[in-house]
């Protein structure tokens, strides 16, 4: 195929019409799709749902060190259950608390907590004038809004393929004392899929930052969440590399089951040095009692140990597999080639990273609204919700079944074409 | 029996004597008895099972409305669930927010919101210079646990069987725009056991508070946990008492199912006008994505409606109330008429308070701790924990069983009858 931007007026023109000839006529199929979201399909759900015999009136409701689940306390989470996500993160029991059933949650409230009793000894967040935040952005909308909802002023950090623009953020926090942390998905990031290189990730670690109270905001969502047996990224342990690069604190990470059990009733996790738990404690013992350890003892029974849960996750990726080559072999065959979108293959998580010309993301999304399929919105995956090339558009394909995301792709492709053309046509 | 404040300096020494030797007798059994806490005993945990045999892989995982309880969203808890939580507290669903398995944890994040947030648009409490909070004491430690850990200044309240000293409170909240709010108990009151009486909840319900941001916590702990079915105390519902005074938005209601589930993995709930669920969800919405539905439907399934509840709290009623009249006709028996202490026999909750003579509670928790018994610390009832006249003991009997229950009220007796000897022997 030729290039678009080789097109002259006339066959730009004449595209045009048959472009709008298609598409008029897919509107006319009242199509209803959604790729906003990484929600798992309710067949992965469905798949899960022996995880709701494994606990019954029948069962054992103690831990192995005679713990009884069903009552107050045990504010770190039970035993089985620290070690199970510490296996997950690659990291020790000791390291671990886990809580509720959301990870944003635990980022929100280590944020939260932050603002008005500070980090291990530092001013309160909320007494400071300035407070800066990095986010690397494409990047995960639900972080943004967290940085953006405790005023922090947030700098756009470009990514690559191996994560964040690390000259850039080992210069800014050396420089600047009101840059507080950066946000980071080094695994299978959110939106590209893209996995933080070995450089990167000690880079990370050794950074020198102004403020003591620095930290990286490690999500580590989709650390187990490959989709190919044969193809998958390896990430560097992020607390042990800390460590050696002598900043044993300066590290949150995260995780949750949401995307390997239930979204709405897993179990999530933070990991990081004894220190800061210790000092989080002094908090979480004021906030709650203890979070519910029956959904603990639940999970850590269905799923044993890391290869229980790699097991599981194969059955995951069966599902998935399918709805990303749909939309991927689709892209491949329909816009190789005409200079008008670039877009990632990832080998794991839950998403798929476009980028059209610049100024064309909004005008793609609001193209395929209209023939009634929902996007994320173009410029979500920025913080503030502000694109600076209006090109970045993020597709879910977890949760359409694969004959819709072919249809939904197809449709995409269609508007991605369209807008183009109209962009194009702007200039002649 | 004589009052110990009658008897000669030789009566006491010599009664001195005798307890001192019983005191070593008990000593010498090597006791291990817990009345530290309101946790649920075993027996009652066993007597609940049943709901892990309501969600099983086999169950629809869908609410009546056809929302998938295990994927991601509804932010504010499943219809059925809300429906539940309002009848509970007597209110409507539309007035409820359903959360994760712990109130206190709503109770504090309400607090973290307004710190960093304000109140509807008010000044967040973290920017001003000094901000109080009113205290009915005695009252919940880990109520008095999060005002202190946000730096409120504590007003003690007296509490009387009516509920709070609301001429003291009147007074207080029109006078000083720094009292921000007022922790409440009011039905089955931790630790008194006393349910606020209609004038005390229309007076509550009626302040007109200097500062726009002052909040009513009422923290409806026990609302369900009558002990006795001919013996039952009623509380007027504060939601419609504040509407019809004019202060819709002047109340948060808290209640949860940890002592009717399991205590550990139970759901939490929060009731406010829907001005304030509102403001609070423009902050849940960046915190969460939305709290365990799976155990929302679970509840739901099990308890069907408040008659579910109710029926289920009669058998816990059941298990409790041997407990405490184990307790409650030992201090009948032994300690009518000596002058030495006194308490209070409620008809619900988890409670009975303990007054001792003046300046002996610490000393009475000291001797039964050095006999094997745990306590709850004296002085954890009041703010900061210092009870001003050091009197206060809040004695828990859900936990032992009904024997271990009059073995711990033998000691703890004994205990009361020497401190107070040792105490009116200073004076003599």
């Amino acid at each position: 195929m030729k290039a678009y931007q080789e097109l002259s007026k006339e066959e730009l023109l004449a595209l045009q019409t048959s472009l709008n000839q298609e598409y008029k006529e897919a509107q006319a199929k009242g199509l209803k799709l959604d790729m906003s979201r990484g929600k798992p399909a309710p067949s992965q759900l469905e798949m899960g749902m022996d995880i709701m015999d494994i606990l019954n009136s029948e069962s054992s409701m103690k831990t192995e060190a005679g713990l009884d689940v069903r009552n107050y306390g045990v504010l770190e989470g039970i035993p089985e259950a620290r070690q199970l996500m510490a296996e997950i993160m690659g990291t020790k029991a000791e390291n671990v608390i886990v809580c509720g059933n959301s990870s944003l949650n635990i980022m929100y409230d280590t944020f939260a907590r932050s603002m008005t009793h500070g980090v291990m000894g530092s001013t309160p967040w909320a007494k400071l004038d300035k407070i800066k935040f990095l986010c690397p952005a494409p990047g995960y909308d639900r972080h943004f809004a967290i940085t953006q909802h405790f005023g922090f002023e947030m700098i756009t950090v470009p990514m690559s393929c191996d994560g964040p623009d690390m000259d850039m953020v080992e210069k800014l926090v050396a420089e600047d004392a009101t840059i507080k942390g950066i946000w980071c998905v080094p695994k299978y990031s959110n939106p590209q899929g893209y996995t933080y290189s070995n450089e990167t990730v000690k880079r990370m670690a050794a950074l020198k930052p102004a403020a003591e109270d620095f930290r990286i905001f490690w999500d580590n969502a989709y650390a187990v969440h490959d989709l190919y047996e044969d193809r998958q990224d390896t990430l560097l342990e992020i607390l042990s590399e800390c460590e050696k690069a002598g900043n044993p604190n300066m590290v949150y990470e995260f995780c949750s089951t949401s995307k390997v059990s239930f979204a709405g009733a897993g179990i999530a996790a933070i990991a990081s040095s004894v220190e800061n738990l210790d000092f989080m404690k002094k908090s979480m013992t004021v906030q709650t009692i203890g979070y519910d350890k029956i959904n603990q003892l639940r999970h850590v029974r269905y799923y044993k140990d890391i290869n229980g849960v790699k097991e599981h996750m194969k059955k995951h990726a069966a599902m998935l597999r399918p709805k990303f080559e749909a939309s991927l072999n689709l892209l491949d065959q329909e816009l190789t080639g005409l200079g008008i979108g670039e877009w990632t293959k990832p080998n794991g998580g839950y998403f798929i990273s476009f980028q059209t010309m610049e100024g064309c993301a909004k005008a793609v999304v609001a193209k395929c609204k209209e023939a009634g399929m929902v996007l994320t919105g173009a410029g979500a995956t920025y913080p503030y919700g502000k694109d600076p090339k209006d090109s970045n558009i993020r597709i879910a394909p977890s949760f359409p079944t694969p004959e819709e995301m072919a249809q939904a792709t197809a449709l995409f492709i269609l508007c991605v074409k369209l807008v183009s053309v109209e962009k194009l046509l702007e200039n002649k």
